[in-house]
């Protein structure tokens, strides 16, 4: 059973009166918050799941918009008699500060010059994101949410939820995240972002109204962020080194292997669905993510563990972008700090997507943690 | 002890007389190759060591032009008492068909237009530049080359020549290379042209003499592809997430992490000394690779055994491009038809870029490999 008809609602979280204060010392004088919701929110208020997306997901988690061929990005593990059970749990899912799906981002009108901000957009934080997030949150009326629960970049919003706001959040589950990218990682993101601003059309950064945008550089960055998402098994076994509508190879430059193909329709479909700066601000803050090195760390550890905030902490074992290391050093220092922390490798071959996935074992280890009230 | 002054010298090898044929049918009727030499030919003329370059490297492989700091890009292995020892061994290495640095190659002039060939450049096969090489070799008056030697795309020529022509080569060491590449290969491959070729300057490819070239989609997919030739844990050692310039991050688009930095200039000095259709038609050579599908496959094979050609195939353990399992697979094939093989996984935590370096059981077990007559 899924999830049926659903729609996207906005709500504004920040006006010039109740600016949403920023990480880097800046605020925003008018936030729109995008967000959907599944299942009903109990009496008690207190069956809240809060669901975070990835760099390039939306508010459309779960059942569809009419069409009922294009279900939301996670529906495979939300719904009634799913992990994220509609039966038990309101689920409830955002679309992230800086994003360019509904919530206010880069492409978004700045009310001071009417025009949209464009890199006048302040720099954002994974805790930014956050703080967006827990506006909404307590709009809904719920002071304490049962869990947080993203993957990737998701995920990051789960742990810095519980480390910043641990009586806000009963448990965060954290799947293929990172508290800290590693060299390679930011090295993947500065060419995406280099493809983005040197392409001609970025024109700065103040595209918007040209009537052009950097399509060449955010689908070439996209195309490349795709490698990192597959792991080289899945990759070989998807597509080997067959060729496209054909058993013999062509000999040209033109798109002959099928894995060519693949990452073309990649970088082309994502174009109609995402914007070049919320890809490069949400990006950047990827890489200057860092919680257990911000100064009150041990401030924050030490309250999410007298807070009895729980954690899932679950990575892949095909996952090269993010592999288990990452956990584990997540899972080492909440650990340490005595916050009560479940880990678990699951065994996939699908890469950094397998989040994604309805991994059976991955599913059933979500589903027992978030069972536990 | 190194190679002192050397020189670059030119030879033209195909002439519309006797052009030089290629695998897809076309022929080359002017073909001239840049190469240098190390060390004297014996008067047996037998102690020949051919040196095939990779990707983007060049003739000048040891020694200097006038400028003893800037020297070849292979001088820690050629020598006097070096593995390839220019006291025992004659070592020539050319520039492939196909490059840009002195053979010839899409920004050459075609004798026919009496313009640059650009994009009308016939697609080449690796065993096309074995057949340039094999030519130049002819030329120096060597009937059996001592051993031909060469990592990444310079281990495919070695391994092509020795099958393709065993009766002229007394051995192949083939290191990080690869006798085909996998779906993510091509994928990083296929994401690097689609850089170059979506610039606007390419032009489809008609950029010489426009006064411009694709340099955005060069810089990018130089950068992309220097990522792959670096192992995650040498790149965290290197660079970690130190910022450049700053103990602390000046949080911004520009130019912050160390990494950035170095990747950056990667792709900018690569721009002066490469070509982007040189980088699409070798690039495209190492997509179609795959000799142990070709239909005479098992007649090369037998005939290299038949000829005691030896080979040596060696890997890096922390080479994520062409992994050990790429070695391996070279290994069987050779084996299976009875070629004897000497196969050598080496610890290094250098990646795919660790054939460049001077890795001491790397070098061990090349100089004794060649060592045997």
């Amino acid at each position: 059973m899924s999830v049926g008809y659903v729609e996207t609602q906005r709500v504004v979280l920040a006006t010039p009166d109740d600016p949403l204060p920023l990480s880097s010392g800046r605020t925003l004088g008018h936030v729109e918050v995008a967000y959907e919701t599944y299942g009903e929110l109990s009496a008690a208020r207190d069956n809240a799941v809060v669901v975070c997306h990835a760099l390039t997901g939306d508010a459309h988690a779960a059942g569809h918009h009419g069409d009922e061929a294009r279900r939301g990005w996670w529906d495979n593990i939300i719904g009634p008699g799913r992990p994220l059970d509609t039966d038990r749990f309101f689920v409830v899912c955002a679309n992230l500060l800086g994003g360019c799906q509904g919530t206010t981002g880069p492409s978004s009108i700045d009310p001071e010059t009417g025009r949209p901000y464009g890199m006048d957009f302040p720099l954002l934080s994974v805790s930014d994101m956050v703080g967006a997030h827990r506006r909404l949150v307590r709009h809904l009326g719920i002071a304490r949410v049962h869990s947080v629960v993203g993957g990737s970049l998701g995920g990051m919003q789960a742990l810095s939820w519980a480390l910043e706001a641990p009586d806000e959040v009963g448990s965060a589950v954290v799947v293929a995240a990172s508290s800290r990218l590693s060299a390679q990682n930011i090295a993947f993101s500065a060419v995406a972002r280099e493809a983005i601003m040197r392409d001609p059309d970025f024109a700065g950064g103040a595209y918007y109204g040209s009537g052009r945008s950097p399509q060449t550089g955010l689908a070439v960055a996209r195309m490349m962020a795709h490698i990192t998402y597959l792991s080289e098994a899945a990759m070989s076994t998807k597509f080997g080194r067959r060729f496209q509508d054909s058993e013999t190879p062509r000999f040209g430059f033109g798109v002959d292997f099928q894995v060519e193909s693949y990452l073309k329709h990649q970088g082309e479909s994502f174009l109609s669905r995402f914007d070049a700066l919320s890809y490069l601000y949400l990006s950047r803050a990827l890489d200057y993510y860092d919680p257990f090195s911000e100064p009150d760390a041990a401030g924050q550890l030490r309250r999410t563990a007298e807070a009895g905030t729980r954690a899932l902490v679950l990575s892949f074992d095909s996952d090269w972008r993010f592999d288990t290391s990452h956990s584990v050093r997540i899972v080492r220092r909440l650990e340490h700090a005595g916050v009560p922390v479940t880990f678990r490798e699951v065994a996939s071959t699908a890469g950094h997507d397998s989040f994604l996935l309805p991994v059976p074992e991955y599913h059933a280890i979500v589903a027992a943690f978030l069972a536990v009230r």
